[in-house]
């Protein structure tokens, strides 16, 4: 491609459809053939002369260790992103009748608290290479607080779009960052739209419009730091929630790139995915045996994964197909109580998308379509903290005391009268 | 001591006061001799023959690489706890006038976003060793969300208290994990002396109190992490916030054992601690040259650094006086403005507390009782999502718009306009 990308190991663009070649500039679109979607190539011979399990191993603990595998030129933007915890899950896999179970946990990525500080990173990176200016994009929240924050850090100029009716801790998380907010009346979808027309009139870098062949690669890191923290081995299974379907096939992409490149042994891996009920159109195809998506209207208090027509879809439903996993939907009530049931056994915390991967994990384990053998994997992709609303009302209160120890046996009592009650 | 201690490289306890031995048990006050603190006794040729810069590097992500200087017997409770991103603050240091400023972030700490789940993870370690199934503490809120969340991992009955003006994030983010919590009408020092009492006929294993020695020892890797991020060096200047002062103390310490055992070159560091004016006896006594504490009734929105009787109080002033530092007091007001400012040139969003820390730094700064030569490291405790009503008016609005291009545009135009005016 051009000479500027001689120190990298991606070569360009092509589209994911047709395999027409395109220059690695701000796209997404295979314009002149098919108009499918484009993704990044690599070298791969490239890749595999100069990395092996020690170059990685001695590299930052963040997604960084796995630049060669990145679509960047230059230094990236490095907020700390990645190599979050693996946390070997026992108490969970007993109450679920699983033998070995894993958290991957994204709410603790640095600085956000979600899995979209990897994407955000990518992007921001490769937007400065491309010389832009302003960042922007269309987000369900995540994503806005992640592209608020890291553009802050990396000194760009920022504008977000989000559905007006967003959690608070969204809005705040972002608008702290001093960015342009802009909330608009109507679903992520619309927004979606929207920002097409921006990115096509004001020359933005949109990170998930004319940056997403970038941006998306920015996923793969979950696959890549899950083989490495499992002491270099692929799982057997894992549990993914589905919004775009994006997540879903990077994972994936991750993991053949290692087997490619021969950092691990091949496996047979199934990939099962998580959707909200109030939002299942991949969920929904996938039960009827299509292999097309029929767009819906979100009603789920699980929005960052609330995609009525998620591009990525397809693509989904072909890895969960292929791979013998399953994509199951979970209601509202499941979702909170898959988020109080990784907390009281975990100690984890997670947002409305982890209780759907928690609630769909258990589901998939009692229809038997997770083996208790198989060693599993559940993608917690954001942090608790950020929906405090969609729980508020279901986690009981505190007992109110005096400060006297009388007050408090007397409370105590009832707690432990309550607790075998 | 005991014969369990064997493994260990710590040997017991002894007052720091007098000096006095205690076996390594559940206790905190010197209650043979004089009534002062205990303190871990650690055999340091025994450290110094077991690590190197090269073993430790080769540890876990997690304060668990350093587990020989910290006080427990057999495997820890790891829930990832630790090694958080020291991130260089370029930006930052810019806007201040100085010219090497890293910010410690411990507001993505795993697993509860602040720089408790260290100490946390350290005291119920040793509190399974010890025998306790219930664990406890008093706390401003941080205490009590790490407590909750790493006592559900490890499987141990919880019981915690709080004042119950309590920020909602900090309630909703302990009760989340099932303990029982305890609302108690009354300040921070209020709930601490219920708990005293509670301590003393429930035979429960308090973090803080009758597990304080051992708690107390998890703030050390505040110390270790920073050095053995900065390359094996020691910084020139630390910013760090003042609650009880335990954490001064403890990052001293963790610098001085590193210096003891030969890991790091010795180096004068000085030491500058922040206080909140509406909670600031720490700060009064090293303005007015005492070296004692007068309590105070806090009202600051800091309220995880609100303790008006501060019990390590004296020796924070020490410290910073030993050291050439300063304590310094913020107006609420300018705590927000911290916590924008962080956010704004860094990316990094924190708590009130936070906030405090970089508003000193700021007026420190301005002061000049910081030299702009000097590598400065600013220590952040906590994530600014625990913490969203203390600037839930401060940080302005999104604009509402349609989803049509025309909207957008309008609204881009007075976003414009009032960056300029
Ligand atoms: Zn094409
Ligand atoms: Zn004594």
């Amino acid at each position: 491609m051009t000479a500027t990308l001689s120190r990298s190991t991606f070569t360009g663009l092509r589209c994911k459809e047709c395999g027409h070649p395109y220059e690695a500039s701000a796209r997404h679109v295979c314009e002149d053939v098919c108009f499918g979607p484009l993704e990044v190539v690599y070298d791969y011979e490239a890749i595999k002369n100069r990395v092996s399990r020690a170059t990685i191993e001695a590299g930052p603990a963040s997604i960084w260790r796995y630049r060669e595998f990145l679509p960047i030129e230059g230094d990236p933007i490095d907020v700390g992103t990645g190599f979050t915890p693996l946390l070997k899950a026992g108490n969970l896999a007993k109450r679920l009748g699983l033998k070995s179970l894993y958290i991957k946990n994204d709410g603790v990525n640095m600085p956000t608290l979600s899995f979209k500080d990897r994407v955000v990173s990518v992007a921001l990176t490769r937007a400065r290479e491309l010389g832009f200016t302003t960042v922007s994009c269309a987000s369900t929240g995540n994503l806005a607080n992640s592209t608020a924050a890291i553009a802050a850090h990396a000194g760009l100029d920022c504008c977000v779009f989000i559905p007006s009716d967003l959690e608070l801790g969204k809005v705040l998380g972002t608008l702290i960052y001093n960015p342009t907010l802009m909330a608009v009346h109507g679903n992520y979808d619309q927004v979606n739209r929207l920002c097409s027309e921006v990115a096509n009139t004001f020359g933005w870098g949109f990170v998930n419009i004319n940056l997403r062949p970038y941006y998306s690669e920015g996923s793969k890191t979950l696959g890549y730091e899950v083989i490495e923290q499992l002491g270099w081995q692929l799982p057997d299974h894992i549990v993914a929630p589905l919004a775009s379907g994006s997540l879903f096939t990077k994972i994936r992409k991750g993991f053949d790139e290692f087997i490619k490149v021969g950092l691990v042994q091949e496996k047979h891996v199934r990939f099962s995915g998580a959707q909200a009920e109030g939002c299942s159109p991949i969920a929904q195809a996938f039960e009827a045996g299509r292999d097309f998506i029929t767009p819906v209207k979100p009603n789920t208090i699980a929005k960052s994964i609330a995609i009525g027509n998620p591009a990525d879809g397809p693509y989904a439903i072909d890895i969960a197909k292929k791979t013998n996993g399953s994509i199951a939907a979970v209601s509202d009530h499941e979702i909170i109580e898959g988020i109080k049931l990784l907390a009281e056994t975990e100690g984890v915390f997670t947002e409305t998308a982890g209780g759907t991967t928690i609630a769909v994990l258990k589901k998939l384990v009692e229809q038997g379509k997770i083996n208790p053998d198989e060693t599993t994997v559940a993608y917690i992709t954001g942090n608790g903290l950020k929906t405090t609303e969609a729980i508020a009302s279901s986690i009981g209160e505190p007992y109110l005391i005096e400060a006297q120890l009388d007050s408090f046996k007397a409370a105590w009592a009832k707690a432990q009268a309550s607790h075998q009650g």
